[in-house]
Parts: structure tokens; sequence; C-alpha cells
């Protein structure tokens, strides 16, 4: 896509409307039994339909062969270079959860995790011990003084919280504690670069303090921490399309996300609940991300059946937002999770993009082979809000 | 593909394995008679069958309309980008005998001439000389003296040869003196910054004894140098990829530019020889480079039948390839030498990739025709090495 600056000066506020539905880990792989993925399995009338009246094409969150996390491949669905900018998975996580982060603040994602009689990791999650285990240890960490520093340690769930140190001329340049697998050390929090010797002095303190404060309370009796990450500057989407925009999404990070982005976020309980936010709040709003969290949940877990089922779910909710008959709908996924790998993976994702002006092609319904034969080809997902914009008719022409 | 730097981070060693296998000049053009290609007329069930299990698609050697030289094609294959990293022609003649190249060396590419009275060039191959009797000139050029530089001329096959100048600030930006037409006098070494000038100066005064000392010998009575040259930087296969590459060919400058980039290389005396001697190294790598020339040869010749042959004659050997069970297969070429044009062009090469994670498309057969309508569609060749290390499971997630 083009430049930010350069695409910026072309965008213009519409009365016009865009959905973009995206269903998380969408992607997926044959079946051995049948040679269809789980979305070319489950049956979805309504995708089908939208599909015939769509371009369609194959989306690359990132690159040929590149495994996206969610940061960057959300980044690329919203029409951000996921190189040029970064999301750390402890401002995500932050934001996810409502905590009202600084730009100067620097934030970590943590676990808690069990430690044996030496020390070693035996469980980097601590049993995923309830939440309401895990907000009494947060409220005790949150007392840990350390000079010059304010601490704010804050559960996110189950075994997951955050930590954000507030001072001034914090670095987030600091190595991850977590070593990734049991059996191991916890690591020193290590600076990166000689800036940031200042911090992972702080981080480490901190750490030594809260193991203490641990110590009794097997099996969370450690922490580890990671992505340390500060705030990164861009365009939010007002600025940038001049949208309005609202995110709905039952998991806190995908909300976080919509946050560095500057949209409006709407937390919901349940699937089903995204469907009937978005037509309580349709006027309000002139962009919509709707995202599904399931889909990839069922992906990770290897679960064919299940994301097949999810699929179909959603395929039934579909007609509520066509009801509303958006200008332009946008459905795809961030990046593919099929159940055959139980996890994120390279292969790219089905899209269709629907409007008035989208000259559709013949696809005939929405799956990964179908769409590869769309007339979008295989394309770069950053470049799928241009073409939103597009068919919104919300950009000027470029160049006299 | 995204940033070598950024990628080198993602790259992880795991015991899979990868072949590409590189048929020289593959892609072709119709036969005016039958309206197929040389691929598509030779008759390939090994190819097609590999196909048919297979994501597929059309490789661009380096950009639309481009038409690469064997050099930058080769680099956009093993995933470095042509227009950033560059190899001369003399470098990679020099590193395919196995000529011990320091990187303060400048290497041109040689060829013994015949010129008439006058000085014009007459046969700009001075009728093929046997390789035995440029060896002897090659033998009395590498006597010349020249003050503060060594000269080494080595022999490569027929009129082809090397020389090095060796030295301290010597300078390879100098314009060849091959006036690549008969009927035109050799030209002067021209230097093309002003830096070169000392070089050029230098290489001029090593034509004018060289053509003294080769006055007698007709008919290779004069040389012409070109592609002045001198190592690049770039991380070798193992920095980048995390891979024990080997590089199996039969001809000096594949294996020259193999080891650029820091593959073993495997010299072979025929086409044979190298699918049993991937056999015989299969346990000692986890890449294999197989290089076949004789596609191009019979496509520069414009000989449309034995190129057919040749590529049958491929297709025979695949099974030997096959019964490795390599967790990654790669099938395409570095470029596109139609017996229609009798050299290098900028059509793209079709291209198969085979792995239990490939998501086959709907490709049935191995040609120019089927694979534009394979998933890849048109997509760069230096994508291909990130696809081919994801299939392999090779690459670790970008971002959290």
């Amino acid at each position: 896509m083009i430049d930010l600056d350069q695409f910026q000066k072309l965008t213009k506020s519409t009365p016009t409307k865009i959905v973009m539905l995206v269903l998380d880990g969408l992607g997926g792989l044959p079946h051995p039994d049948t040679g269809l993925t789980e979305l070319e399995t489950a049956v979805t009338p309504n995708f089908d339909e939208l599909a015939a009246k769509s371009i369609c094409g194959l989306s690359h969150p990132i690159d040929f062969g590149i495994t996206p996390g969610s940061g960057p491949a959300h980044l690329a669905l919203f029409g951000y270079d996921p190189m040029k900018y970064t999301i750390g998975r402890g401002v995500l996580e932050s934001l996810g959860i409502d905590f009202d982060l600084r730009k100067t603040d620097v934030a970590a994602r943590g676990n808690f995790c069990t430690v044996d009689h030496d020390g070693v990791v035996t469980d980097r999650r601590a049993q995923r011990i309830p939440t309401e285990q895990s907000s009494k240890l947060c409220e005790n960490l949150s007392k840990i003084k350390l000079s010059g520093v304010d601490i704010k340690v804050v559960p996110v769930s189950e075994h997951r919280f955050i930590v954000v140190f507030r001072g001034q001329s914090l670095d987030d340049r600091i190595a991850d504690t977590d070593p990734q697998h049991e059996g191991m050390y916890p690591l020193k929090a290590r600076p990166l670069v000689l800036d940031a010797e200042a911090t992972a002095s702080i981080v480490n303190d901190f750490i030594d303090k809260a193991k203490k404060s641990l110590s009794g309370s097997h099996p969370a009796n450690m922490l580890l921490l990671r992505g340390f990450s500060k705030l990164s500057a861009m365009p939010s989407f007002s600025e940038l399309y001049k949208l309005q925009a609202a995110a709905i999404a039952c998991y806190p990070m995908y909300l976080g996300l919509s946050k560095v982005v500057g949209m409006k976020t709407y937390r919901c309980e349940c699937t089903e609940d995204e469907f009937s936010i978005l037509s309580d709040i349709y006027t309000e709003h002139d962009f919509f991300y709707i995202h599904i969290k399931k889909t990839d949940s069922h992906g990770e877990d290897g679960s064919y059946a299940t994301k097949v089922a999810e699929i179909e779910k959603i395929d039934s909710l579909l007609p509520q937002i066509l009801k509303l008959d958006p200008d332009v709908i946008v459905v795809t996924g961030d990046h593919s999770t099929p159940a055959a790998i139980k996890g994120h993976s390279w292969h790219p994702l089905p899209l269709l993009l629907h409007s008035k002006w989208c000259r559709a092609d013949e696809t005939q319904s929405f799956g990964e082979t179908a769409c590869a034969s769309g007339v979008l080809g295989n394309i770069k997902a950053v470049n799928i809000m241009p073409l939103a914009m597009a068919n919104a008719l919300k950009l000027n022409k470029f160049g006299a």
C-alpha cells in the first residue's frame, strides 16, 4: 500500500459505513479424509451467498511464509505496515483490560508460575490459578515500593497479569524473563541496549521483592515477565481514515489493540452479544471491527470439528450484519490457525469484500480454494483497508 | 519478503530437510505448431504427479519484465534481494573453480578471442580453443609483472579463464573490455568512478602486456575481460536460515554462487551423478540445491527438441529425490531460456512446492499454463525460500 502520510491526504469523511468481520485463525488445512479445510467443511450458506456478490482473494497477514502473532496480524488488517509499527505484548494486555497506560509507562505481561526448591520452573502457568486468587497476589505485589518508580500489578485472567512501571526515562528494550520452557530458571531482566540498563535494574529489584512476597503461595510462588513495551506512536483511525471506529470483541487483547489505533471499544461476554451490540451502536460509528475469538481457540486446540461448528455459528449470525445493509462488508481472518498445526500458521486467509462498487468476481463460495481463484488474488492484508475505504467512496483522487 | 535482519530472527534449526531442484532456463515459449512450451511438450509423469500434490505458481526471478543473469536469478532463489546483493561474474567464476578469493581481490572473467591485423575482434571465443591450450596461455600470462599488484590467471574451460588482481585498495568499478560484438575493437578498461582510476590503469597495463604475450598464438591472440568484481558481504545460509546447505552442480559458476552464501559444494561430472550424490550426502545436510545446466544450454542453442528431451530425463530421475522423502521439495528454474529466443528471458518460471503442510492447489501438471492457475499466483523468486522454510516448520512466529 502507499505510505500512510500520502494515504491520509486522500481520506474523507462520508456517511457510508464499513463492517470488518474478523474470524481469528480462520484459515485452515485440508482434512485428510475429505481434502476440505475447516471453512470448506462448514455449511455456510450466508457466507457463500455473500461471497458470490463479493470480490474475493487470499490475504497474507505479513508476507509469504511468515506466521504472525496477533499484534502484527491485526495492525496489518487495520492498514498499518506491521514491519514499521509494532505493539508489545505488555502494551496490548494493558490496554485490553482498560488500564490507563501513559506514553512514558513500560508495561509487561506477567505469568504466575511454579518453581521448585532450587528455583527451577516446574509449571509456567501455576496450574492456571483462578482469577480471584491471582487478584489477591497482584494486590500484594502492588504494595512493593521502589525508589522513583510506581508499580501497578493488575490481574488479567487466571495466571495472567500485567506489571506497569511508571516513572521518568524508562526504556522498554528489555529481554523477557520467561525462559519459555519448564525445567529452566527464570531469566534475569537483561537490557538489550545500554540505555535500558537502569530500567532493567529496576525490573530485577521488583522481581526479587515479588519472589519474596510470593514465596509462601504455592503453586503461584514466582512470576515470569515478557513483552516489555511502551505505547508506539501511530496515526489513529480518526486521523488516518477520518473514521469514528468501534471495536467489538470478547477478549481483552483485541480491544487493547483497537484502542492503540483510537477505536472506541465494546467488550462482550459472548459471540451472540457481539452481533446484537453492533445493531445497538450502528448509528454512532462509521467503522465496525468485530472480532471472533473461538475460531482461533479451537484451531489452537487442534479441534477440527468444533472449529467447523464455530464457523457455522458465525454464519448463522451473519444476517444480523446484512440486515443493517452496510456500504462495505469485509470478512476475513487475522491469520490461519489450522487444527492440523494447533497453532498460528503462514497460510493466507480467505477474504471477501462486498460493496455496491466491488466488481464481484465469479467466486461462488467462501473458502480457501474458492477465494484463491478470486480476482483479488494473493494480497497483503495491509491492502484491505485501502480497498474498504475505496469501496466506501471515502477516498479522494490521488494526483491531478 | 521481509528484511533479512528481521527474517533471521525467525529462523530455527530443526531436523526437517528441504530439496530445491533448479532446472536452469526451465521456462519456455509455445511451439508454433502445438502451442505448447518445451516443458508442456515433455512427457513428465513424475513432475505432474508431484505438482498435483503441491502448491504451484509462477516465479518471477527479479520483477515483471526483467531478464536476469544467472547471478541475480540464483541470489533471488536463495532468498537474497538481487537488487541489494550483487555478485560479479568475475567473483562467481573464481569461486566456481575453487580459487581462494580474498575480500580485497578484484576478479574478472576472461575470454581468449581472435583479433585481425587491425586489432578488430573476429571471434569472441577464439574458436573455443581446448582447455589444455588455454591453460598454457594462462600460465604465460601469470608471469606478467605489475608493480604493487599480484596477477593470477587461471583457466576455467575452453576459451574461458579468470584474472585476479591482488593488492591494496583495488576498486572493482571498472567497465567491461568485451565489446560484446564481433567487428569491434576490444575496449579499454574504463573506470566507472574516480576511485577506480588507479585500478583501471593497472588493468590496462596488464592487457597491453597480455596482448604482446599472446601475439603469436592464433586463434587466441587477444583477451576480453568482463565482470570486474569483489566479494560482497551477505549473511550466509547458516547465519540466515540456520541450514547446513549442500550445492550439487556440474558447472563451476553455480558452485561458486553457492559458496558465496556458504553452501558446501559437490561438483559432479554429469546429471545422473547429481542425483546419486544427493543420496550419498543426504544425512549430512538439511538443505540441498541441485542445479541442472543442460535445460538452459539447449534453450540457448535454440534447440527445442533437445530441451524437451533433457526435461524428460530429469523427470525420470526425480524418483531418486522422492524416495528420500524430503519434508519440502521445490522444483523451479532460475530464469526462462525459451528455445525460440535462444537466450535468457523475462518470462516467469513454473514453480511447485510440496510439503505435508503446503495446502495443495488444483494444479494437475507441471507447466507454464498449469502453474499460472496455481494458488501462489505470480510471486517473486525471493519469496520461495521463506515459503520453503515455513513449510519445513523452521520459522518462529513474528511478533506477539
